[in-house]
This record gives C-alpha cells, sequence and structure tokens, in this order.
C-alpha cells in the first residue's frame, strides 16, 4: 500500500542514494550509543548484531553510490545537517529510549525508502527494496524493550510517551526527504502513505504493549 | 615473536573467549563513538566500516562461544566492569583522540589476543588466529589520522601526548587479562612479550609521524 503510492514519486536516484546512505549512518550511530549505554554484556552484544545489520544496508547503499560513479561523501553531504538535528532531538535520555529510538525510526523510515524505492530505474529499485526487504534486527531491539518493560512496569508510560514524540519527528524527516530528494509530491496524494506508515509505527507501539 | 612467549601461558578458553568477546564490544563502541563525534559524512562513513569489521570478529567469537555451550553473556559479565573502566579513562576528548583510541587499542589488544591464541587447544587456536589477523580497518584510521593532522599541525602534539597515555592503560588491561584468564605468567619471562608489544605501538604512533 506504502509501496504503490510513494512509488509515482520518481526520485532521483544519487538524492535518494544519497539520502538513505546517510540515514544509515545515523541509524547506525544511534545503535552504537544504545549499546554504549546498555547495562548489561547481554543487551550491549545483542544491540552490536542489529548495528552490524544496519552497517551491511549501509556498505549496500555505499557501493550504488560508487558503481554509478557517485562520491559517497559529496551524495551524502547535503542531507548531514537535517539528519543530524534529528538525531539530536531523538537521542533519548537512557538505554531504553535509545533503543525504542532504534527501533521505531529505523521501521518508519527504512519502510518509507523501501516505498520510495519502487520508483527508482530498474534494477536499481530491486536491489535496494531486496537491501531493505530484511527488517535490520527488529525483532531483537523488541525482545530487549519487551524484557527492560516487564522488569520495571512505570518504563511503559514513559516509552509511550517517548514513542510518541519520535513519530511527530520522523514524519517531518520522511516529508523533508521528499522534497529534497526532487520528489514535489501533492501533499492530498501523500496522505494514504503517510496513513500506512503511521500504522506501522502504531503495529510496532503495539508489539511492546505502547499506546501509540 | 610475541606469539612465541604469550603462546606458552595456556590460557582457560573459556575466559579468554569471554574476555575477547567483550573486549570486541568495548573496541566497537569505542568506534561508534568515534563516529557520533566525527565532523564529515565521508570520515562517519569510513569509520563505521571500521565498526563493521571489528563486529565481525565480535561475531565470531560468540559463535565460538555458543558451539562450546557456554552463554556469551554470562561469558563476558566477569570482564565487564574493568573492561567499561578501561573504556571510561580511553575515551578521548574528540573525534580525533576517538580515533587514535581505536587505531591504538585495538592495534595493541588484538595482538596480545593473538599472541595468546596460540596455546588454545587446536583447532579453536587457528580459528580464533584467522580471526585475529585481518587488521580490521587499521588502514582507514591510519587515512583519518594523517588527514587530520595535515590539516591542523597542532594537532600531533596532543594526539602524541593521547597515545602515550593511552599506552600505559592498555598494558594494564593486558596484563590483568593474563591473570583473570586463569594464566599464571611469570613476569620475567612475560617480559620479552610485552616488550614487542610496545614496539608494534611505537611503529603504529610512528606511522602517523608521531613519537611514541
Amino acid at each position: 500500500m506504502v509501496r504503490v503510492e510513494l512509488a509515482d514519486l520518481q526520485p532521483d536516484p544519487a538524492a535518494f542514494l544519497g539520502q538513505l546512505s546517510y540515514l544509515t549512518l545515523v541509524l547506525f550511530e544511534n545503535l552504537g550509543r544504545a549499546t554504549i549505554l546498555a547495562p548489561t554484556a547481554a543487551t550491549k552484544s545483542r544491540l552490536s548484531q542489529v548495528a552490524a545489520d544496519v552497517l551491511a544496508v549501509h556498505e549496500g547503499v555505499l557501493a550504488e553510490l560508487k558503481s554509478r560513479r557517485l562520491d559517497p561523501a559529496e551524495a551524502m553531504e547535503p542531507y548531514r545537517a537535517a539528519l543530524d538535528e534529528y538525531q539530536r532531538r531523538t537521542r533519548g535520555a537512557d538505554w531504553q529510549e535509545a533503543v525504542l529510538t532504534s527501533y521505531l525510526t529505523a521501521g518508519f523510515l527504512l519502510d518509507f525508502f523501501e516505498g520510495l524505492a519502487a520508483a527508482l530505474p530498474r534494477p536499481l529499485a530491486e536491489r535496494i527494496e531486496q537491501l531493505l526487504e530484511e527488517d535490520a534486527g527488529e525483532h531483537l531491539l523488541v525482545e530487549e524493550l519487551r524484557e527492560a518493560i516487564e522488569s520495571n512496569p512505570r518504563l511503559a508510560a514513559r516509552l509511550a510517551m517517548w514513542g510518541r514524540r519520535l513519530v511527530g519527528d520522523t514524519i517531518l524527516v520522511a516529508r523533508s526527504a521528499l522534497v529534497t530528494g526532487g520528489a514535489l509530491p501533492d501533499p492530498a496524494r501523500m496522505e494514504p502513505a503517510f496513513t500506512e506508515l503511521v500504522a506501522a509505527h502504531t503495529r510496532r507501539m503495539d508489539a511492546l504493549g505502547l499506546t501509540a
């Protein structure tokens, strides 16, 4: 559903790859930060495995840039300031919030880019869809968060609030990616796609027993 | 040389794998932190590739623990406090110091564990040596540091001082790994091995044009 609506937008491949490349770095940094903050060796180790999955996506995108003779640094640089600001706002106060950020923002934004990817020229579209298809360790993040909530039920209310705050900032990033990506969406036509993305976000919150 | 001297120590495999596993997490976290602090998309992306290499070593060690039916979390936990304290002390004040930490501490400690690995039972010894043989993106760290020093020559003095401070803390970690690893070294017999490790450290500093 998301895919069909976003697929009409025909993003510029260089802009698409540059943004996705920097976004995956930001997602990696979030996981790195969550790993640093995590209290036990077991949690650190599992979070690091999710970080490895996200890095594999980043490296896949870099390879696409290079095969088009685009300089990765130049392709990413235009998107750095806005994504760094997004990262700063969604950093979270402790490891549980940082893990929730990793889970929800990677879920939302990789879904979003997967939807956009359908409109890229073939065979780039297929390769990017394949790269984004994997859930990048999402189930490990869900397990960590469920355990954390079970062992401290008061955490649920705080994480629910944090999840609500995250979705607002994340929608803004997705919208601005459309504009800077060279797609000029008709806002009315975009609504169904965003409705789907938010519904998926609600399902991710549900999986933790949290109200979106 | 390092290898021969350390190979007499016969470390306990579980202790060896538990320590190496947590150490590689600490090295990953250092690279994650350096990536977060790095100022450009290009540097961030290259540091993240080194982080991926270190995570591959971590996952390789986890696989060895699991194949021996050892719980990775339990195996790592005894070494967490000391290595967290080491990490805290060697964090660095900015991205250049954090990258120097990643370069020098990974170089020293992975050499050290490679030396110890020779005394593990076969074929575990070969597999660990193979895992540690790769230089885990060392050349990328050298390039980043050289560029940083070239564009700001005053950085050299500060990084030289930081490198000297790092080696002291790093030697202490290696020595205490010997004791907690079940090896009971005769200090006099260990000296040649540490002399070699420090000589390799000096060569790493030389590669940056810094005085060790």
